[in-house]
């Protein structure tokens, strides 16, 4: 893609401020946490790539099992709590094919928390090659009215500590 | 969720610029081309609503009829041209959900196109209220390297047509 | 495992009962109702035709539509009478490949329904090209406990009435 | 549903043939080969459940892994020998329902292979609870005329093999 080898311009001179390029995040294994992933069929689509949608379930899959390590169980928190997670916004640059079989590794990294919502960093990898990159902004509703509510103590406290 | 009710700075304070709000587009009335589809149970999640990387789903399904609408067939282009469209980039804000059996109307605002890329501004509409909106990047690359080329001449006459 | 050491039992002509052919449906003209749609990249994977799954997508969609023009909305039923109805059984013979771009038409063909079940055969069509076909098998149940309860009666008045 | 309280059925009296039950499996633990996986948001409905069609992408997913167990990489197969699996049948039966969150176990029990085609058992458990069981059938094809071909030898061999 022409992204690839004539890069976005960092100016706000484009043609829409969302489309900037997100600030480089560290690789994966400086990231505080990640996933490894397998790409399958479903995931393709007839270009022989990864449909592009797709990397938002990644992102998903991975900043649910970065919760889950937290101890944040989002069905529980749903029926128990009827606490959800929204997603409010997100932002996502495709650089790189993936491919079937291809074993990525999806990283999130936690911007500072606000008191109803959160901005998650989050990249694919390929080995050491960067896929796709993007972020993602969650926020807490009641699962019933769908209002915004506070996020769970047992996130914030994790992610008020530089060192989750 | 909080960016309905307190809605995101336009002010360049906020973590990362991709997540400005975009451009306030037209409404559909105004919009030059809009495409009417249904929420089926496949589009939602256990939210009880539609699951937000839909969207992206929602936009193309509308791109691509805006496209043939100029007699461009994605697949010819594929097979005949072996010339395929990539979506570099995708920015979307969710504003308020939809549901199951909601009809929607989603919306095709073509920014002015470059040499190998085009940037499209897309609402979804319920009635006339939003619910979402974003901005989606297109490349065109040859199908069988992906290598970044021209967009169809059939389609940036069309696109540099201000009637169009 | 039983079934590994036994084969299945065979009470006529192929390796398995449940993959039989299903019986012969008329043509789409015959239908009492069919559902054009549209086949976009979400449809499609690396193989570069409809990914299988998806037509079980497609017959719901048909589903969808055949049951509102009884009058009845799956979300008011949800909400209102937390009545839901869920898939029980599907059988699926794909015959021939779905393309991007491809416009397909969907039938619809209702077996005498059950008090608590209902049997659908549906296919999929490509002009007068037979794509795919499938029985599907759909419950009705209570949408908290997910028990089983009787069919709305405003769809029984229809499936019962021949000219439905 | 009414099948999981009143169980379909075992005679040739039902609708059609291929909503007869499959046999009944032993647990898990006795099959020849297992894939574990989580359910996400993505693969849920609006019914607070797993969508049934995404049983079938679970199943693929176990497939794919069994597969790569006899070093077949589906993509290397693609690109290199132009071969390709298509899935020719399926037949699943939902039995209850999968949440999100929920660990599942995907079994895989192949029957034996013909030339061209290969039929394969498979299960979805929740622990000691059969959630979901379908048996589908797949052929292999060249991937740019599509026509049928006989499977790699490299699968055929694990295949014959009772150990495998």
């Amino acid at each position: 893609m022409s992204c690839r080898t004539d890069p976005l311009p960092d100016t706000g001179s484009g043609p829409d401020p969302m489309l900037r390029p997100a600030p480089v995040t560290p690789a994966p294994v400086a990231a505080p946490f990640s996933l490894d992933l397998r790409v399958y069929w479903e995931d393709t689509d007839a270009g022989g790539v990864v449909f592009y949608a797709n990397y938002l379930k990644f992102f998903e899959r991975a900043r649910t099992e970065w919760l889950r390590g937290f101890g944040v169980s989002q069905e529980a928190l749903r029926l128990k709590e009827s606490a959800m997670f929204v997603v409010s916004e997100t932002a996502v640059r495709y650089l790189l094919p993936a491919r079937l079989d291809d074993l990525l590794r999806i990283t999130v990294v936690p911007q500072p928390p606000g008191r109803a919502s959160l901005t998650v960093a989050q990249q694919a990898w390929r080995g050491d090659t960067l896929l796709a990159e993007g972020t993602i902004r969650i926020g807490c509703v009641d699962s019933q009215s769908l209002r915004p509510r506070r996020m769970p103590a047992s996130l914030l406290i994790h992610l008020s500590d530089p060192c989750a």
